[in-house]
């Protein structure tokens, strides 16, 4: 019976998905919900998977080249950063993700993040929270007067910027250079445009070899003064030492972040400030799309181990085992 | 000279209502920023002022009463339940408010206020700040699957209404008994309709004889399970006691409030909770707002002290002093 390895995940069971692989035909090995980059290399050079279902934790170059019967890594998620694509590719697997199943919700929470801030909910409810009730130390904003500028104009930017227009704001969007998008209620503009004029960035981009640390300390000395940061994608598209400076010394008013570099074990630097907001890695989050997406990635699985091909494959492979 | 009293403010200074009604020849006395109804009865009796400006705190019949030349008593706000009106009217003294100055924000702190609920920004923030970093206890919504019902469809209702159109939700509204405002993107429902339906209740009803206490034991056994209520508008319009219990038995989830009874002193029942996020009735404030709001209030008493009507009068008194 071919094994599928679910390395981690970030729901309390895994029913969708034994159900779906079973209900092929193959048995699921998922001991862990989270695991650390050793413990998934050695899962899967003992389990000797046909299929390798991810959430976020590593799927090295060690692991692919251990289960020589491999034919697929499927991400249960959009994001490829944990896994070695090149690896996978050259010999021959699949890499699949599942990209739209959460773009609503993670719109909808970088607007949350944004709101949250803007509007003082998360500091004042810490604050009433703490014993003290001063509406006069609220300094909030009539969000129409803002200006949003967005960084990653795919699916999801897109639909930032129409909830965004929505609120009445002005937004700008970072010039993709490639894009299938039309503009919608965006202005498409370069990055210098976008820092001078931006009172919110919101990060919605990929994380790559060319976007680690895209928010350094040039960039942020470039952004607005009382400016806020939102990021609803990776951590690592943020260096955290020029962030806390940017959030003591200007321009940054705050951080608003869904993801931070050295998750799950965020720095206390960052946690503990006032003018930081965190959420722990849930922007994908909902009733709606975390069963899509558990459903979607295990049937993807099923799709390739009887020879088919994928619905959403991130890569061409060398040559396709069969 | 003719004197001005200011009974309490919510910003820092008394800047621009002292530069105002200097300007116009008129002394202002402000000595208080919070003050209880006996100090400004008190207060009043002793300066004898031609006009008062009103943040929250009260304006009872027996200071309308101890201050013969009083010509108006201008709230600071939209509300005037802190504003013994049919006094003032009895009188022959002008109440006025500024009902359109924090429709944007009023309406934007709502949005906000459910969103943190519906996206776990508070809740997930705190847990955080705790040390735990658990995505898997999230329990997040697709904003748009949810339906929102607006309770108060005047102006400010109409455009927390188009945002959260913008947003994807279904929005209906209580059908008022008289309102100039057309549908827009709202279905106009009764009230068993609109709790039937409804994810997330929204109040922005004004504070009346008629609507303390609206949201009571009966109403809320009427409300979806799971269901989120929304205060943006008055403490006293919720039923303490009997929001606790829907918040322990059901059919709450959750309760997103700006507003309580009580404040500045909150129930400490409801603060402590995890599902309650609370801010301290900052909904009307922003920069722009705030600047707004203080001139056009210090300008009313200013209109109606030069013997002109008020622009914004809430009341015929029954003969106007000149």
């Amino acid at each position: 019976m071919p094994t599928v390895v679910l390395t981690d995940h970030a729901w309390p069971d895994v029913s969708i998905e034994r159900e779906i692989l079973e209900g092929a035909g193959h048995e699921l090995v998922a001991p862990y919900a989270t695991a650390s980059m050793t413990q998934i290399d050695a899962l899967v050079a003992e389990a000797q998977p046909a299929g390798i279902l991810t959430c976020w934790e590593p799927v090295s170059a060690r692991a692919i080249a251990s289960s020589p019967g491999l034919r697929i890594v499927a991400r249960m998620g959009v994001g490829l950063d944990n896994i070695d694509v090149a690896e996978a590719t050259r010999r021959g697997i699949w890499v699949t993700n599942v990209p739209d199943y959460c773009v609503e919700e993670v719109s909808d929470h970088a607007v949350a993040l944004m709101l949250a801030w803007l509007r003082g909910i998360a500091p004042l409810d810490r604050q009433v929270r703490g014993g003290t009730w001063d509406p006069s130390s609220a300094r909030l904003a009539r969000v129409s007067t803002r200006t949003a500028g967005i960084v990653g104009y795919g699916r999801i930017g897109h639909r930032t910027a129409a909830k965004l227009a929505g609120l009445g704001m002005r937004v700008l969007a970072l010039r993709p250079r490639t894009s299938t998008y039309a503009d919608g209620p965006v202005r498409l503009v370069d990055l210098d445009t976008l820092l001078e004029e931006s009172d919110v960035l919101i990060l919605h981009l990929p994380l790559t070899p060319q976007t680690h640390h895209f928010v350094d300390a040039a960039l942020l000395a470039h952004m607005r003064p009382g400016s806020l940061l939102v990021n609803a994608s990776r951590g690592p598209l943020v260096d955290t030492p020029a962030l806390l400076q940017a959030l003591d010394d200007g321009p940054l008013a705050a951080a608003a972040l869904d993801v931070v570099e050295g998750e799950p074990l965020p720095p206390r630097e960052l946690v503990e400030r006032q003018n930081v907001i965190i959420t722990p890695h849930v922007g994908f989050s909902s009733d709606a799309s975390v069963a899509e997406l558990r459903r979607r990635a295990s049937e993807e699985v099923v799709r390739v181990l009887a020879a088919q091909p994928p619905a959403h494959p991130c890569n061409a492979p060398a040559a396709v085992r069969i």
